[in-house]
Protein backbone atom coordinates (compact mmCIF):
# COMPACT_ATOMS: atom_id res chain seq x y z
CA UNK A 1 0.00 0.00 0.00
CA UNK A 2 0.70 3.69 -0.22
CA UNK A 3 0.33 5.11 2.70
CA UNK A 4 -2.15 7.87 2.62
CA UNK A 5 -3.44 9.62 5.89
CA UNK A 6 -6.18 7.86 5.55
CA UNK A 7 -4.08 5.20 6.83
CA UNK A 8 -4.23 4.45 11.01
CA UNK A 9 -0.70 3.22 12.55
CA UNK A 10 -0.42 1.57 15.66
CA UNK A 11 2.74 1.28 17.61
CA UNK A 12 2.99 -1.85 20.28
CA UNK A 13 5.10 -1.11 22.84
CA UNK A 14 5.16 2.47 23.67
CA UNK A 15 9.03 2.96 24.68
CA UNK A 16 12.24 5.75 23.50
CA UNK A 17 11.86 4.23 20.34
CA UNK A 18 7.64 3.38 20.24
CA UNK A 19 7.47 6.77 21.06
CA UNK A 20 9.41 8.24 18.65
CA UNK A 21 8.21 6.74 15.75
CA UNK A 22 4.65 7.73 17.32
CA UNK A 23 5.67 11.51 17.84
CA UNK A 24 7.09 11.02 13.94
CA UNK A 25 4.21 9.53 12.50
CA UNK A 26 1.78 11.91 14.28
CA UNK A 27 3.53 15.25 13.06
CA UNK A 28 3.17 13.85 9.21
CA UNK A 29 -0.48 13.80 9.82
CA UNK A 30 -0.91 10.06 10.61
CA UNK A 31 -3.55 8.82 13.23
CA UNK A 32 -1.49 7.18 15.54
CA UNK A 33 -2.74 4.72 18.51
CA UNK A 34 -0.67 2.65 20.71
CA UNK A 35 -0.96 -0.60 22.79
CA UNK A 36 1.55 -0.61 25.85
CA UNK A 37 2.02 -2.41 29.19
CA UNK A 38 1.88 0.93 31.76
CA UNK A 39 -0.85 3.22 31.41
CA UNK A 40 1.53 6.06 32.65
CA UNK A 41 3.27 5.62 29.56
CA UNK A 42 -0.03 5.99 27.22
CA UNK A 43 -1.12 8.67 29.59
CA UNK A 44 2.46 11.10 29.03
CA UNK A 45 1.82 9.94 25.06
CA UNK A 46 -1.80 11.53 24.75
CA UNK A 47 -0.49 14.66 26.88
CA UNK A 48 1.87 15.16 24.28
CA UNK A 49 -0.34 14.56 21.88
CA UNK A 50 1.61 11.99 20.07
CA UNK A 51 -1.06 9.30 19.75
CA UNK A 52 -4.41 9.55 19.34
CA UNK A 53 -5.30 6.92 21.38
CA UNK A 54 -4.24 4.23 23.55
CA UNK A 55 -4.47 1.12 25.46
CA UNK A 56 -3.43 -1.34 28.33
CA UNK A 57 -4.49 -4.48 27.30
CA UNK A 58 -4.64 -5.90 24.01
CA UNK A 59 -8.11 -5.48 22.59
CA UNK A 60 -9.32 -7.51 19.35
CA UNK A 61 -11.90 -4.75 18.22
CA UNK A 62 -8.99 -2.16 18.99
CA UNK A 63 -6.23 -3.48 16.93
CA UNK A 64 -8.54 -4.37 13.50
CA UNK A 65 -9.10 -0.77 13.42
CA UNK A 66 -5.11 -0.22 12.16
CA UNK A 67 -3.46 -0.65 8.41
CA UNK A 68 -0.32 -0.69 10.03
CA UNK A 69 1.02 -2.08 13.04
CA UNK A 70 4.37 -1.16 14.61
CA UNK A 71 6.73 -3.82 16.98
CA UNK A 72 8.72 -2.29 19.45
CA UNK A 73 9.23 -4.75 22.04
CA UNK A 74 11.96 -6.87 23.18
CA UNK A 75 12.57 -9.52 20.81
CA UNK A 76 11.27 -12.46 22.94
CA UNK A 77 7.88 -10.59 23.54
CA UNK A 78 7.57 -9.68 20.57
CA UNK A 79 7.91 -13.16 19.23
CA UNK A 80 4.95 -14.30 22.41
CA UNK A 81 2.96 -11.54 20.71
CA UNK A 82 2.34 -12.38 17.44
CA UNK A 83 1.58 -16.02 18.55
CA UNK A 84 -0.58 -14.79 20.88
CA UNK A 85 -2.57 -12.29 19.45
CA UNK A 86 -2.29 -12.47 15.26
CA UNK A 87 -5.83 -13.61 14.96
CA UNK A 88 -6.54 -9.75 15.82
CA UNK A 89 -5.03 -8.37 12.74
CA UNK A 90 -7.27 -7.88 10.17
CA UNK A 91 -6.75 -8.89 6.49
CA UNK A 92 -3.82 -6.80 4.37
CA UNK A 93 -2.53 -5.23 7.61
CA UNK A 94 1.11 -4.45 7.72
CA UNK A 95 3.55 -5.65 10.12
CA UNK A 96 6.80 -3.98 10.52
CA UNK A 97 9.26 -4.21 13.62
CA UNK A 98 12.61 -1.84 15.21
CA UNK A 99 14.11 -4.94 16.87
CA UNK A 100 18.23 -4.94 16.85
CA UNK A 101 18.55 -8.75 15.66
CA UNK A 102 16.58 -9.88 12.57
CA UNK A 103 17.47 -14.23 11.34
CA UNK A 104 16.65 -15.04 14.95
CA UNK A 105 13.06 -14.07 14.76
CA UNK A 106 11.92 -12.80 11.05
CA UNK A 107 12.16 -16.57 9.99
CA UNK A 108 10.28 -18.00 12.79
CA UNK A 109 7.35 -15.18 13.24
CA UNK A 110 7.07 -15.53 9.16
CA UNK A 111 6.83 -19.32 9.72
CA UNK A 112 3.54 -18.94 11.45
CA UNK A 113 2.20 -15.99 10.85
CA UNK A 114 -0.94 -15.99 9.16
CA UNK A 115 -1.36 -15.54 5.54
CA UNK A 116 -3.61 -12.14 5.02
CA UNK A 117 -1.13 -10.42 6.66
CA UNK A 118 2.44 -9.39 6.34
CA UNK A 119 5.88 -8.51 8.15
CA UNK A 120 8.58 -6.73 6.85
CA UNK A 121 11.51 -6.46 9.29
CA UNK A 122 13.68 -3.25 10.01
CA UNK A 123 15.98 -1.40 12.36
CA UNK A 124 16.16 2.35 12.98
CA UNK A 125 19.60 2.74 13.40
CA UNK A 126 18.85 5.38 16.55
CA UNK A 127 19.07 5.39 20.23
CA UNK A 128 20.20 7.25 23.11
CA UNK A 129 21.34 6.41 26.58
CA UNK A 130 17.50 6.89 28.36
CA UNK A 131 14.65 4.87 27.90
CA UNK A 132 10.86 5.48 28.12
CA UNK A 133 8.47 7.39 25.61
CA UNK A 134 9.37 10.76 28.25
CA UNK A 135 12.49 10.92 26.24
CA UNK A 136 10.99 9.84 23.23
CA UNK A 137 11.75 12.67 20.03
CA UNK A 138 11.31 12.29 16.21
CA UNK A 139 14.43 14.09 15.69
CA UNK A 140 16.71 11.33 16.64
CA UNK A 141 16.05 9.78 13.05
CA UNK A 142 17.13 12.71 11.46
CA UNK A 143 20.94 12.10 9.79
CA UNK A 144 19.92 8.38 11.70
CA UNK A 145 20.27 4.77 8.92
CA UNK A 146 17.16 3.15 8.52
CA UNK A 147 17.65 -0.81 7.40
CA UNK A 148 14.88 -3.03 5.91
CA UNK A 149 15.33 -6.81 5.98
CA UNK A 150 13.22 -8.48 4.05
CA UNK A 151 13.04 -12.37 3.29
CA UNK A 152 11.82 -14.14 0.22
CA UNK A 153 8.00 -14.23 1.63
CA UNK A 154 7.73 -10.32 1.28
CA UNK A 155 6.27 -9.13 -1.38
CA UNK A 156 7.96 -5.74 -3.19
CA UNK A 157 4.60 -4.02 -2.67
CA UNK A 158 5.00 -4.45 1.60
CA UNK A 159 8.60 -3.88 1.51
CA UNK A 160 7.79 -0.36 -0.27
CA UNK A 161 5.58 0.20 1.97
CA UNK A 162 8.11 -0.01 4.87
CA UNK A 163 10.72 1.75 2.94
CA UNK A 164 8.49 4.38 2.49
CA UNK A 165 7.77 4.63 6.57
CA UNK A 166 11.67 5.38 6.94
CA UNK A 167 10.65 7.71 4.39
CA UNK A 168 8.14 9.68 6.50
CA UNK A 169 10.28 9.62 9.79
CA UNK A 170 12.68 11.55 7.78
CA UNK A 171 15.66 8.77 8.20
CA UNK A 172 18.87 9.57 6.11
CA UNK A 173 19.74 6.48 4.49
CA UNK A 174 17.51 3.74 4.05
CA UNK A 175 19.44 0.08 3.15
CA UNK A 176 17.72 -3.45 2.25
CA UNK A 177 19.73 -6.26 3.02
CA UNK A 178 18.95 -9.67 4.39
CA UNK A 179 18.59 -10.17 7.75
CA UNK A 180 22.31 -12.55 7.88
CA UNK A 181 23.47 -8.96 6.41
CA UNK A 182 21.82 -7.30 9.14
CA UNK A 183 22.93 -9.55 12.21
CA UNK A 184 26.93 -9.53 11.00
CA UNK A 185 26.72 -5.75 10.54
CA UNK A 186 25.24 -5.06 13.64
CA UNK A 187 27.39 -7.71 15.75
CA UNK A 188 30.27 -5.59 14.67
CA UNK A 189 28.59 -1.88 14.40
CA UNK A 190 26.32 -1.96 17.47
CA UNK A 191 26.66 -5.30 19.54
CA UNK A 192 30.78 -5.82 19.36
CA UNK A 193 31.13 -1.99 20.87
CA UNK A 194 28.83 -2.46 23.90
CA UNK A 195 30.74 -5.18 24.51
CA UNK A 196 34.03 -3.05 24.76
CA UNK A 197 32.32 -0.38 26.36
CA UNK A 198 30.89 -2.69 29.12
CA UNK A 199 34.19 -3.97 29.27
CA UNK A 200 35.80 -0.67 29.75
CA UNK A 201 33.86 0.26 32.74
CA UNK A 202 34.54 -3.01 34.23
CA UNK A 203 38.28 -2.51 34.11
CA UNK A 204 38.76 -0.76 37.08
CA UNK A 205 37.33 1.17 39.79
CA UNK A 206 36.49 4.57 38.32
CA UNK A 207 35.50 6.75 40.66
CA UNK A 208 38.81 8.72 40.89
CA UNK A 209 39.34 8.27 37.51
CA UNK A 210 36.60 11.22 36.40
CA UNK A 211 39.00 13.89 37.63
CA UNK A 212 41.73 12.53 34.98
CA UNK A 213 39.92 11.64 31.76
CA UNK A 214 39.84 13.62 28.22
CA UNK A 215 36.85 13.41 25.70
CA UNK A 216 37.94 9.71 24.40
CA UNK A 217 37.26 7.59 27.47
CA UNK A 218 34.12 9.39 27.67
CA UNK A 219 33.24 9.13 24.35
CA UNK A 220 34.45 5.09 24.29
CA UNK A 221 31.92 4.35 27.06
CA UNK A 222 29.10 6.60 26.80
CA UNK A 223 27.13 3.41 25.71
CA UNK A 224 28.39 1.40 28.75
CA UNK A 225 25.09 2.77 30.14
CA UNK A 226 23.18 -0.33 29.42
CA UNK A 227 19.77 -1.76 29.58
CA UNK A 228 20.80 -4.76 31.01
CA UNK A 229 17.56 -6.83 30.35
CA UNK A 230 17.31 -5.85 26.32
CA UNK A 231 20.86 -5.98 25.38
CA UNK A 232 21.73 -9.25 27.17
CA UNK A 233 18.71 -10.65 25.06
CA UNK A 234 20.19 -9.38 22.08
CA UNK A 235 23.45 -10.76 22.13
CA UNK A 236 21.93 -14.36 22.92
CA UNK A 237 20.16 -14.05 20.35
CA UNK A 238 23.06 -13.26 18.14
CA UNK A 239 25.43 -15.25 19.80
CA UNK A 240 27.53 -17.16 17.09
CA UNK A 241 27.52 -14.17 15.38
CA UNK A 242 28.88 -11.48 17.89
CA UNK A 243 31.32 -14.43 18.99
CA UNK A 244 32.68 -14.27 16.01
CA UNK A 245 33.07 -10.44 16.14
CA UNK A 246 34.30 -10.33 19.44
CA UNK A 247 37.14 -13.41 18.46
CA UNK A 248 37.56 -10.70 14.84
CA UNK A 249 38.60 -7.67 17.38
CA UNK A 250 40.44 -9.81 19.66
CA UNK A 251 42.75 -10.96 17.03
CA UNK A 252 43.29 -7.54 15.74
CA UNK A 253 43.61 -6.04 18.89
CA UNK A 254 46.49 -8.98 19.84
CA UNK A 255 48.39 -8.17 16.81
CA UNK A 256 48.73 -4.01 17.97
CA UNK A 257 49.48 -5.66 21.17
CA UNK A 258 52.19 -7.78 19.76
CA UNK A 259 53.76 -4.57 17.49
CA UNK A 260 53.90 -2.73 20.88
CA UNK A 261 55.63 -5.37 22.59
CA UNK A 262 58.36 -5.60 19.90
CA UNK A 263 58.69 -2.18 19.12
CA UNK A 264 57.33 -2.86 15.43
CA UNK A 265 57.08 0.64 14.71
CA UNK A 266 56.06 0.16 11.05
CA UNK A 267 53.20 -1.67 11.48
CA UNK A 268 52.04 0.07 14.56
CA UNK A 269 51.76 3.11 12.12
CA UNK A 270 50.49 1.23 9.34
CA UNK A 271 47.17 0.20 11.48
CA UNK A 272 47.40 4.17 12.59
CA UNK A 273 47.06 5.02 8.90
CA UNK A 274 44.56 2.25 8.07
CA UNK A 275 42.17 3.69 10.80
CA UNK A 276 42.82 6.99 10.00
CA UNK A 277 41.89 6.12 6.43
CA UNK A 278 38.83 4.33 7.19
CA UNK A 279 37.36 6.55 9.95
CA UNK A 280 36.88 9.21 7.60
CA UNK A 281 34.52 7.75 5.94
CA UNK A 282 32.32 7.86 8.61
CA UNK A 283 32.42 11.78 9.19
CA UNK A 284 28.70 12.65 8.75
CA UNK B 1 56.18 33.55 41.04
CA UNK B 2 52.77 34.61 41.13
CA UNK B 3 51.87 34.92 37.11
CA UNK B 4 51.05 38.64 36.51
CA UNK B 5 50.96 40.29 32.98
CA UNK B 6 54.45 41.53 33.16
CA UNK B 7 55.32 38.11 32.70
CA UNK B 8 56.23 36.61 29.30
CA UNK B 9 55.28 33.56 28.18
CA UNK B 10 56.83 31.74 25.31
CA UNK B 11 55.19 28.51 23.34
CA UNK B 12 57.88 25.89 21.84
CA UNK B 13 55.70 24.29 19.35
CA UNK B 14 52.88 26.32 17.46
CA UNK B 15 50.81 22.80 16.82
CA UNK B 16 46.73 22.68 17.56
CA UNK B 17 47.97 22.87 21.94
CA UNK B 18 50.56 25.20 21.56
CA UNK B 19 48.19 27.62 19.82
CA UNK B 20 45.78 26.87 22.17
CA UNK B 21 47.90 27.81 25.12
CA UNK B 22 48.68 30.89 22.90
CA UNK B 23 44.98 32.15 22.61
CA UNK B 24 44.46 31.68 25.97
CA UNK B 25 46.92 33.56 27.35
CA UNK B 26 46.84 36.58 24.98
CA UNK B 27 43.32 36.85 25.76
CA UNK B 28 44.09 36.79 29.33
CA UNK B 29 46.34 39.56 28.65
CA UNK B 30 49.48 37.83 28.65
CA UNK B 31 52.43 39.15 26.33
CA UNK B 32 53.26 35.72 24.10
CA UNK B 33 55.77 34.66 21.80
CA UNK B 34 56.33 31.44 20.06
CA UNK B 35 59.27 29.55 18.85
CA UNK B 36 57.97 26.91 16.13
CA UNK B 37 59.21 25.29 12.73
CA UNK B 38 56.98 26.74 10.22
CA UNK B 39 56.90 30.26 9.27
CA UNK B 40 53.75 29.80 8.16
CA UNK B 41 52.52 28.76 11.75
CA UNK B 42 53.99 32.19 12.89
CA UNK B 43 52.73 34.21 10.46
CA UNK B 44 48.96 32.45 11.17
CA UNK B 45 49.36 33.26 15.00
CA UNK B 46 50.38 37.06 14.04
CA UNK B 47 47.49 37.43 12.42
CA UNK B 48 45.05 35.96 14.66
CA UNK B 49 46.37 37.81 17.16
CA UNK B 50 47.12 35.22 19.22
CA UNK B 51 51.16 35.81 19.95
CA UNK B 52 52.69 39.41 19.89
CA UNK B 53 56.20 37.81 18.45
CA UNK B 54 57.77 34.43 17.02
CA UNK B 55 61.07 33.13 15.70
CA UNK B 56 61.29 30.06 13.36
CA UNK B 57 64.97 29.10 14.58
CA UNK B 58 66.25 29.11 18.14
CA UNK B 59 67.76 32.44 19.38
CA UNK B 60 69.25 33.68 22.24
CA UNK B 61 68.23 36.34 22.93
CA UNK B 62 64.63 35.83 22.29
CA UNK B 63 64.87 33.21 24.88
CA UNK B 64 66.30 35.21 27.23
CA UNK B 65 62.94 37.48 27.26
CA UNK B 66 60.45 35.03 28.78
CA UNK B 67 60.00 33.86 32.05
CA UNK B 68 57.77 31.13 31.63
CA UNK B 69 58.50 28.36 28.75
CA UNK B 70 55.81 26.22 27.83
CA UNK B 71 56.68 23.19 25.80
CA UNK B 72 54.42 21.36 23.24
CA UNK B 73 56.70 19.75 21.17
CA UNK B 74 56.90 15.54 20.71
CA UNK B 75 58.29 13.84 23.59
CA UNK B 76 61.86 12.88 21.88
CA UNK B 77 61.99 16.66 20.27
CA UNK B 78 61.52 18.14 23.83
CA UNK B 79 64.55 15.89 25.43
CA UNK B 80 66.35 17.36 22.41
CA UNK B 81 65.65 20.62 22.30
CA UNK B 82 66.26 21.01 26.50
CA UNK B 83 69.72 19.30 26.05
CA UNK B 84 70.37 21.31 22.91
CA UNK B 85 69.01 24.97 23.77
CA UNK B 86 69.18 24.86 27.75
CA UNK B 87 71.99 27.28 28.20
CA UNK B 88 69.57 30.14 26.63
CA UNK B 89 67.41 30.08 29.12
CA UNK B 90 67.92 32.90 31.36
CA UNK B 91 68.26 32.46 35.23
CA UNK B 92 64.79 31.70 36.63
CA UNK B 93 63.02 30.64 34.26
CA UNK B 94 59.83 28.41 34.70
CA UNK B 95 59.59 25.45 32.12
CA UNK B 96 56.41 23.19 31.59
CA UNK B 97 54.99 21.19 29.12
CA UNK B 98 52.16 19.31 27.77
CA UNK B 99 53.43 16.19 26.93
CA UNK B 100 50.96 13.10 26.81
CA UNK B 101 53.52 10.57 29.11
CA UNK B 102 55.51 11.80 32.27
CA UNK B 103 57.73 9.29 33.60
CA UNK B 104 60.10 8.71 30.75
CA UNK B 105 60.85 12.22 29.92
CA UNK B 106 60.07 14.33 33.36
CA UNK B 107 63.19 12.64 35.58
CA UNK B 108 65.57 12.35 32.51
CA UNK B 109 65.15 16.44 32.23
CA UNK B 110 65.27 17.25 35.39
CA UNK B 111 68.15 15.17 35.53
CA UNK B 112 70.19 17.09 33.28
CA UNK B 113 68.37 20.56 33.63
CA UNK B 114 70.77 23.56 34.99
CA UNK B 115 69.94 24.51 38.36
CA UNK B 116 69.03 28.12 37.68
CA UNK B 117 65.70 27.03 35.74
CA UNK B 118 63.27 24.68 37.12
CA UNK B 119 60.51 22.20 34.80
CA UNK B 120 57.27 21.45 36.11
CA UNK B 121 55.46 18.82 34.01
CA UNK B 122 51.50 18.98 33.12
CA UNK B 123 49.35 17.70 30.69
CA UNK B 124 46.55 19.17 29.58
CA UNK B 125 43.36 16.70 28.95
CA UNK B 126 41.70 18.16 25.78
CA UNK B 127 42.42 17.67 22.30
CA UNK B 128 40.80 17.27 18.77
CA UNK B 129 41.16 15.14 15.67
CA UNK B 130 42.82 17.70 13.86
CA UNK B 131 46.22 19.27 14.38
CA UNK B 132 48.17 22.54 13.74
CA UNK B 133 48.07 25.97 15.24
CA UNK B 134 44.94 26.84 12.31
CA UNK B 135 42.89 24.62 14.18
CA UNK B 136 43.73 26.21 17.79
CA UNK B 137 41.28 27.18 20.23
CA UNK B 138 41.45 28.20 23.82
CA UNK B 139 37.95 27.06 24.67
CA UNK B 140 38.92 23.35 24.17
CA UNK B 141 40.30 23.62 27.82
CA UNK B 142 36.86 24.53 29.28
CA UNK B 143 35.82 21.56 31.45
CA UNK B 144 38.67 19.99 30.82
CA UNK B 145 40.70 18.50 33.23
CA UNK B 146 44.50 19.54 33.82
CA UNK B 147 47.07 17.15 35.40
CA UNK B 148 50.64 18.53 37.23
CA UNK B 149 52.93 15.76 37.69
CA UNK B 150 56.07 17.16 39.74
CA UNK B 151 59.01 15.25 41.40
CA UNK B 152 60.59 15.92 44.51
CA UNK B 153 63.26 18.26 42.24
CA UNK B 154 60.27 21.20 42.31
CA UNK B 155 59.63 23.38 44.74
CA UNK B 156 55.86 24.28 46.29
CA UNK B 157 56.35 28.01 44.57
CA UNK B 158 56.74 26.57 41.02
CA UNK B 159 54.10 24.16 41.32
CA UNK B 160 51.65 26.40 42.63
CA UNK B 161 52.59 28.89 39.55
CA UNK B 162 51.92 25.75 37.10
CA UNK B 163 49.11 25.15 38.41
CA UNK B 164 48.51 28.85 38.38
CA UNK B 165 48.48 28.60 34.51
CA UNK B 166 45.89 25.67 34.66
CA UNK B 167 43.23 28.13 36.18
CA UNK B 168 44.25 30.93 34.11
CA UNK B 169 43.43 28.38 30.68
CA UNK B 170 40.46 28.00 32.56
CA UNK B 171 40.57 24.19 33.25
CA UNK B 172 37.51 22.59 35.30
CA UNK B 173 39.42 19.85 37.60
CA UNK B 174 43.31 20.56 38.29
CA UNK B 175 44.94 17.82 39.82
CA UNK B 176 48.58 17.59 41.26
CA UNK B 177 49.56 13.28 41.12
CA UNK B 178 53.21 11.72 40.16
CA UNK B 179 54.22 10.59 36.79
CA UNK B 180 53.34 7.28 37.65
CA UNK B 181 50.26 7.99 38.74
CA UNK B 182 49.64 10.06 35.42
CA UNK B 183 50.91 7.40 32.90
CA UNK B 184 49.03 5.14 34.30
CA UNK B 185 45.83 6.80 34.46
CA UNK B 186 46.71 7.94 30.86
CA UNK B 187 47.62 4.47 29.88
CA UNK B 188 44.19 3.30 30.67
CA UNK B 189 41.85 6.52 29.96
CA UNK B 190 43.49 7.45 26.91
CA UNK B 191 46.30 5.30 25.17
CA UNK B 192 44.23 2.05 25.55
CA UNK B 193 41.00 3.90 23.99
CA UNK B 194 42.99 4.89 21.22
CA UNK B 195 44.49 1.18 20.86
CA UNK B 196 40.81 0.35 20.65
CA UNK B 197 39.54 2.55 18.05
CA UNK B 198 42.55 2.28 15.53
CA UNK B 199 41.76 -1.96 16.22
CA UNK B 200 37.85 -1.39 15.32
CA UNK B 201 38.79 0.05 12.11
CA UNK B 202 41.26 -2.19 11.50
CA UNK B 203 38.89 -5.40 11.46
CA UNK B 204 37.07 -4.42 8.40
CA UNK B 205 37.10 -3.07 4.82
CA UNK B 206 34.40 -0.47 6.20
CA UNK B 207 33.71 1.84 3.51
CA UNK B 208 30.14 0.26 2.97
CA UNK B 209 29.38 -0.27 6.93
CA UNK B 210 28.89 4.38 7.29
CA UNK B 211 25.10 2.73 5.72
CA UNK B 212 24.47 0.99 8.54
CA UNK B 213 25.90 2.44 11.35
CA UNK B 214 24.53 4.16 14.46
CA UNK B 215 26.10 6.27 16.53
CA UNK B 216 27.79 4.03 18.74
CA UNK B 217 30.75 3.03 16.15
CA UNK B 218 31.39 6.27 15.32
CA UNK B 219 31.64 7.24 18.97
CA UNK B 220 34.09 4.59 19.45
CA UNK B 221 36.05 5.13 16.83
CA UNK B 222 36.47 9.12 16.82
CA UNK B 223 39.85 8.63 18.17
CA UNK B 224 40.76 6.23 14.99
CA UNK B 225 41.61 9.38 13.27
CA UNK B 226 44.87 9.69 14.56
CA UNK B 227 48.67 11.04 14.21
CA UNK B 228 50.78 8.12 13.78
CA UNK B 229 53.84 9.97 14.51
CA UNK B 230 52.84 11.12 17.35
CA UNK B 231 51.01 8.36 19.21
CA UNK B 232 53.23 6.02 17.98
CA UNK B 233 55.38 7.65 20.15
CA UNK B 234 53.64 8.42 23.19
CA UNK B 235 52.87 4.18 22.92
CA UNK B 236 56.34 3.35 23.18
CA UNK B 237 57.53 5.81 25.88
CA UNK B 238 54.52 4.20 27.96
CA UNK B 239 55.06 0.89 26.69
CA UNK B 240 55.61 -1.17 29.99
CA UNK B 241 52.04 0.32 31.72
CA UNK B 242 50.34 0.38 28.18
CA UNK B 243 50.75 -3.25 27.71
CA UNK B 244 49.39 -3.98 31.04
CA UNK B 245 46.36 -1.78 30.51
CA UNK B 246 45.76 -3.83 27.15
CA UNK B 247 46.10 -7.26 28.97
CA UNK B 248 43.73 -5.82 31.93
CA UNK B 249 40.97 -4.94 29.35
CA UNK B 250 41.67 -8.27 27.26
CA UNK B 251 40.49 -10.21 30.35
CA UNK B 252 37.73 -8.89 30.79
CA UNK B 253 36.96 -9.00 27.60
CA UNK B 254 37.62 -12.33 27.59
CA UNK B 255 35.20 -12.69 30.94
CA UNK B 256 32.47 -11.59 29.21
CA UNK B 257 33.10 -13.32 26.00
CA UNK B 258 32.77 -16.69 28.00
CA UNK B 259 30.09 -15.69 29.20
CA UNK B 260 28.15 -15.28 26.36
CA UNK B 261 29.77 -18.51 25.04
CA UNK B 262 27.59 -20.30 28.06
CA UNK B 263 24.76 -18.32 27.94
CA UNK B 264 25.83 -17.09 31.74
CA UNK B 265 22.77 -14.19 31.59
CA UNK B 266 23.57 -13.56 35.38
CA UNK B 267 27.12 -12.70 34.74
CA UNK B 268 26.61 -10.42 31.69
CA UNK B 269 23.97 -8.62 33.37
CA UNK B 270 26.53 -8.36 36.34
CA UNK B 271 28.71 -6.69 33.95
CA UNK B 272 26.22 -4.65 32.51
CA UNK B 273 24.81 -3.21 35.97
CA UNK B 274 28.91 -2.61 36.96
CA UNK B 275 29.33 -0.66 33.89
CA UNK B 276 25.97 1.31 33.93
CA UNK B 277 26.77 1.99 37.84
CA UNK B 278 30.56 3.46 36.73
CA UNK B 279 29.28 5.60 33.68
CA UNK B 280 27.43 7.52 35.63
CA UNK B 281 30.39 9.11 37.29
CA UNK B 282 31.46 10.38 33.76
CA UNK B 283 28.23 12.45 33.23
CA UNK B 284 29.31 15.98 32.99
Amino acid sequence: MKLTNNHKILIVGLGLIGGSYAEGFTSKGFEVGAITKEQSSIDFALEKGIIKSGQNVVDKDYVQQFNVVVFALYPKVFIEWIKTYQDYFKDGTLITDVTGIKSSIVYEIQSYLKETVEFVPAHPMAGKEVYGVENSNKDIFKGANYIVTPTDKNTQEAIDTVVEIGQILDFKRISIITPEEHDEMIGFLSQLTHCIAVTLMNCKESRHLVDYTGDSFRDLTRIARINEDMWCELFLMNKKVLLDQMDLFIEEFIKLKQALENEDVETIKEMMRLSTLRRSYFDK
